[in-house]
Formats: structure tokens, sequence, C-alpha cells
């Protein structure tokens, strides 16, 4: 078909001074020329984040981040071109119901760290952010001093999707800050939900906040999360608490004593903290080179580590194949339906999910020939 | 394409005294016959385990739990027949190590129970029963007394599945002994694998059975099965082991206290029997009582049931998408690579996962004109 808006002119009806419509959609140009020094960007981008440069990071990071799917390739190559140079850092969750003193802690601890030469990063995962739109984990108003030290690098959560999703873009954030040359990442979450065991699964250590209270310490705590622990920090442990604090460690040990043995055959220890007034900071650095020695020592550092990457493939498959079926039109028309029934015991859950099951595969849009 | 063996015969070559063939195969004349048959036998079959028909019952569990596609169908029939006669049945889930005295508990429980006029059944989930070709679980010669009671029922575990399928078998089995009238269900387990959660998500009640031992009570149990339990009975607490299980108890106790509140409200509490003696059997119903007068009243008891039947309903449908994927040919045929280009770090896991993902998508054997 002709193209009606720039008609291709005859030569014999051609006059001078009338310049000839470009055969080559401008905006194809355009794009073509973008694209090219998108391309180069990245490869240069690379190159500067792997040196360490912080701007290169934190460009990287959003590019991973984003949902324009130019930027997700681009984040892809980039995660891809650093992987070589992950990995050389130790990975440490820090969970704590809100109010416990998480950003005075890191603030504390991170700059502790840097003061012995370390390079800190502070990444977060908090699926609720998206939703109460007032996240405050890796605030960096919350951490004055450490955001200005030029060995560490705070990045907000991620905001606007599901768990896996963050926690997704905070596994390849981690594997970038290691290839920037952080060696020590520090990974926020809240006590109060799924996310500790993202957390957990993507980290050499998990570290519980806690603060001395009325004999019932861990009720605030979603259960499970005090297994998880490799240590528990009592905060606040200062003044007229500290006796608190004190009680609350004794109790907090002997609980954690009846927990089975951990594969990594460490024993969870109970330390007191002051992040405000800056005490017993240093412990929990000597604590952790204690954790470290013992579990690269028993391989079980380099293990637990192979353990996640395949829990993350796993994961990922698993969660896409679920929102495939559950984000299905006709399994979604259904299943309120099909849950009711079976709650009012018309249909075992069973014959229910079979009948649901066949209806996918009825309406299913995956194509052979794709 | 004519018959080559039975040859039909033109009239014009007929001879006397030769029987016709008969145009229709005598084993679907049978088959035919044979399902006419199973049909009544199956809608009496339902009638009889209403009526509370032990050997009906025995049968009916056996179709559930058998692979052939027609005993299949028959026990989808029963189960939704006896749908409006079930849930009139508290269902309680017994735990623990082996070793513990679970059988002799058993015994002494049931036996108890059904002189105060209760009907018990005894059903199990031990999917390990397949592989270790030696389970105890249910085992009838372990239960010399209660096996000779009219009003208890005793199955053995349903072998040679996954978890999955066990659960399943076991979920619909306790269906049929409450539509055949029995009224109290108990379900064991052995203490070490994921089978717990399942016997969790099916029962009203969770029972830990625990020894006292030396200060590391809770060491050969599974993590997070001390948080499901409702109540811990110690047991062996005779003779002199008592004094050993009178501080087991103390320290247990001191345990249970510091995790959360469960949803039911409910305060797990720890008890001495000596199931051998027959001590602190009739405590035990005692606190079943308790509990259930409790979650009656706030409504939990309900809601819970509501919440596991549509927990089945998407635990099987999950169950059988993923395992879709996972039996896939040629995801099997890639993912082991996948995983080890992961653990080496070679590949990100979320690049690895839509590979294989996109590998399922193109081998898929899904087809909407099925």
């Amino acid at each position: 078909m002709p193209n009606e808006k720039f008609p291709q002119k005859k030569s014999l009806h051609e006059k001078d001074g009338i310049t000839q419509p470009n055969h080559v959609n401008q905006n194809s140009i355009k794009n073509i020329q973008n694209f090219r020094k998108k391309k180069i960007d990245v490869d240069a981008l690379i190159q500067r984040l792997i040196q360490g440069d912080i701007p290169s990071l934190s460009k990287a990071i959003t590019l991973i981040e984003s949902t324009n799917i130019a930027h997700k390739e681009q984040a892809n190559l980039i995660v891809q071109a650093c992987l070589p140079y992950a990995n050389n850092s130790v990975r440490i969750g820090i969970t704590g119901v809100p109010g416990v003193g998480k950003s005075t802690f890191i603030e504390a601890f991170g700059t502790y760290l840097t003061s012995i030469g370390k390079k800190v990063a502070v990444l977060a995962v908090d699926p609720s952010s998206s939703i109460s739109k007032g996240s405050i984990l890796g605030d960096k108003t919350r951490m004055e001093d450490l955001v200005k030290n030029k060995n560490a690098f705070i990045r907000p959560s991620a905001s606007g999707e599901s768990l896996g999703g963050v926690s997704r873009k905070t596994r390849e954030s981690i594997i970038l800050c290691e290839a920037a040359g952080f060696d020590i990442i520090l990974i926020e979450t809240v006590g109060v939900g799924q996310s500790e065991t993202a957390v957990h699964s993507m980290t050499d250590f998990f570290l519980l906040l806690n603060l001395a209270g009325a004999g019932d310490e861990l009720q605030g705590i979603k259960r499970g999360i005090m297994e998880m622990a490799d240590a528990v920090i009592i905060n606040k442990a200062d003044g007229d608490n500290l006796k608190h604090a004190q009680n609350a460690k004794l109790d907090m040990n002997r609980a954690l004593h009846l927990f089975p043995l951990k594969d990594s055959k460490w024993q969870p220890k109970v330390l007191l903290v002051s992040a405000f007034y800056n005490k017993g900071i240093e412990e929990v650095w000597q604590l952790l080179e204690a954790y470290f020695k013992l579990v690269k020592a028993n391989n079980f550092f380099e293990e637990n580590r192979n353990n996640q990457n395949a829990y993350w493939l796993k994961e990922t498959i698993n969660e896409q194949l679920l929102s495939n079926f559950y984000q299905n039109t006709e399994v979604n028309r259904y299943l309120q339906s099909a849950e009711r029934a079976v709650q009012n015991n018309e249909k075992s859950p069973f014959t229910a999910a079979n009948e649901l099951l066949a209806l996918y595969k009825e309406h299913h849009t995956f194509n052979k020939n794709e």
C-alpha cells in the first residue's frame, strides 16, 4: 500500500527545491540510534559499576526495578555481566517489628563496619510498602551519618509489587552491590510477614532485633521467625531498661536452646545492644565473625548459598506457574464459587480442584506453536 | 477391516450347526454388566456405610486407596455421597518421634474413649511407609485391645504415594469414617517430616507426644512442630522417670509460653501420661473437652475447618500444576543443567527460571481443543 501521507513522487513530476521524503521512518532511525546508544551505555555502565562507581550502581538498580521491557532486558544483561564479580560478601538479614530501632541499629552498625574498612550496602525487602506507601525501610533520612559515608550505599525498598517481585529485585540488587565491591550487604525487613522467609533465603546470617518487654517479648513476632534467627539482639539495653534487657536475655537464651540444632551447627546467641548510645555494636560484629569462621570451615556457607540459588530457581518457576493459573480469567470466574462449595461441604476439596484444573486446561492460552 | 480371527460368514456359505459369532464383543458385554453391578454395589455400599457398617467402610476406603480408574470414580461417588453426613466429629492429630509410644498411647486413649461411649477411628499419614516398607503407623498388631473393640476402627496408612496422595486419601477417609458415625478421629503421623503440616491441616487439635530426656527434649523434633502443638504429652511418666518428666514439663511449659498466642486463643498445655500404666489418660480427654468448648464458643472450630477446606483446594491445585511442570520430559531434560548453572553462579536463578518456563510453554501438552 502506498504511503498516503508522504506520496512517492514520480521523477517526471519532480520539481526542484522539494525535499524527497525519506523511505525509512524517522522514528525507526531514532529507535535504532537510541538502542545502539543504550547498548553502549549498558556496557559502559557495567564497566563503571564493577569499578565501584556508585551512580552507575544506582542506575543499574533502577533498571532492575523498572517495569519497562527495554529496561528489563538491559537489567538482565547487567546482572549476567556482574555474576562473575559477585558473591564476595557476607549477606546479613535484619528483622524486627516496627519501633524496635532497626534504622538506628543499622546506622550504628554500618558506621562501625565502615570504620574498620568495610564497604556496606543496605537494601530492604518490604512488599507492604506498596500498600502503605509509607515504608520507612531503608529510609535514608533515618540514617543521617551512614548516608553521607562514601563507603556505604543505602537503597530504599523496591515497591509496587508482589513479594516475589520485590524478592527478585532485592536478590539481583545484591549481585550488583557485590560486583560494585560492597563486602557487607545488610538486608532489612519488618518482622510481621512472609518477607522474613524471603530475606532468610537470600542471606547468610539472620539477625532478629527485639526489645525487652513485660515477659512476652515474642508475642509480636510472627511464628517461625525466632527459629530462623542466628542471633537475637535486644536493643535499647540502656538506662532503666538495662535490668529488663538482662532478664529478657536469659529468657531468650533458654528459648533458643530449646530449638533443634541448626544445619549450620551454629548455636544462636543473644546480645544486648544500645544502638542509640552506640553500645555493644562491636560485639555484634565479633559474633558475626565467629559465625562466618564456623560456617566457612564446615562448608555450610557455600552449601547454603548453593541451596539458596536452587531455592530461588524453583521459587521463581513455581510462582510463575501458580500465578498463570490464578490469574486465568475462567479460573477466576469459578474459583470463588468452588471455594464456597468446599467450605459448605457441598464438594470435597479434591473434586473441586479437579474441576478447576479441567477448566484451566480447556481455557489455557499456552500455544504449542507460539 | 474385517475381523480375521472370527471371519464373518456369508449366508450363501452358511452351514447348519455352526454358531454365528456375536457382533457384540463378549468382553464389552461383561464390562457393561460389571459396571451395572458395581454401580448398584456403590449405592448399596454407601447406604450400609452411613448405617455404620464397618466392612463397607473398609471397602470404601480401599476404593479410595486404589489406583484403578474405575475404583477412583466409585470412590468419588462415595465421598460425594458421604459429605452431608460428615463433619460431626473431632479430628485429633497425634505426632511424635518413633519410640515415644504412640501406639501404646492410642491404644489406651482409644480404649478410654470407647468406654465413655465414643466411636473412635484411627487413621495414619505416613508417606515414608512406601519407602521403608516397615511402617508401624496404625499397625493393628500393636493395638491389641482396640482392634477387637467394636466401637473402634483402625486403618493402617495408605502407602506407595507422594505426601499429597497420602494426604488426599486420609482426608477422604476421614469423611467416610465420619459418615459411618465415628465421632473421634485420631490421625497419627511420625514427627520427622512434612507430614506433620499435612496432618495439622486436616485436624482440629494437634497433640505432640514426647519423652523426658536429658534436657534436650526437642532436639529430635523437626522445626515448627512444637509451634503447631495444642498439647504436649510427656509419655512414660512413671517409675524412675517421673521426676525427669516433671522437670521436662516445667521446661516445656516455659517454651510454649514464649510462642505467640495461637489464632484459636488456646494456650497449649503440657500433660504427664503413662500410657503403659494407663495413667493420665482421662486428663487428656478433659483437656480436649476444654479446648473444644473454647474453640466452638469463639467460632475458631468452624473457621478453621473452612480454612482447611480452602487450603486443601489450593494445595491440590498447586500440587497438580507443579507436578505437570516438573514431570514434563523437556523440563526434566534441562532442569539439572539449569540448577548446576545457577549453583555455579553462571546464571541468575531468575534467568534460568524464565528459560525453563519458556521451554515448558513450547513443549506443553495442554491442548485447547482436547
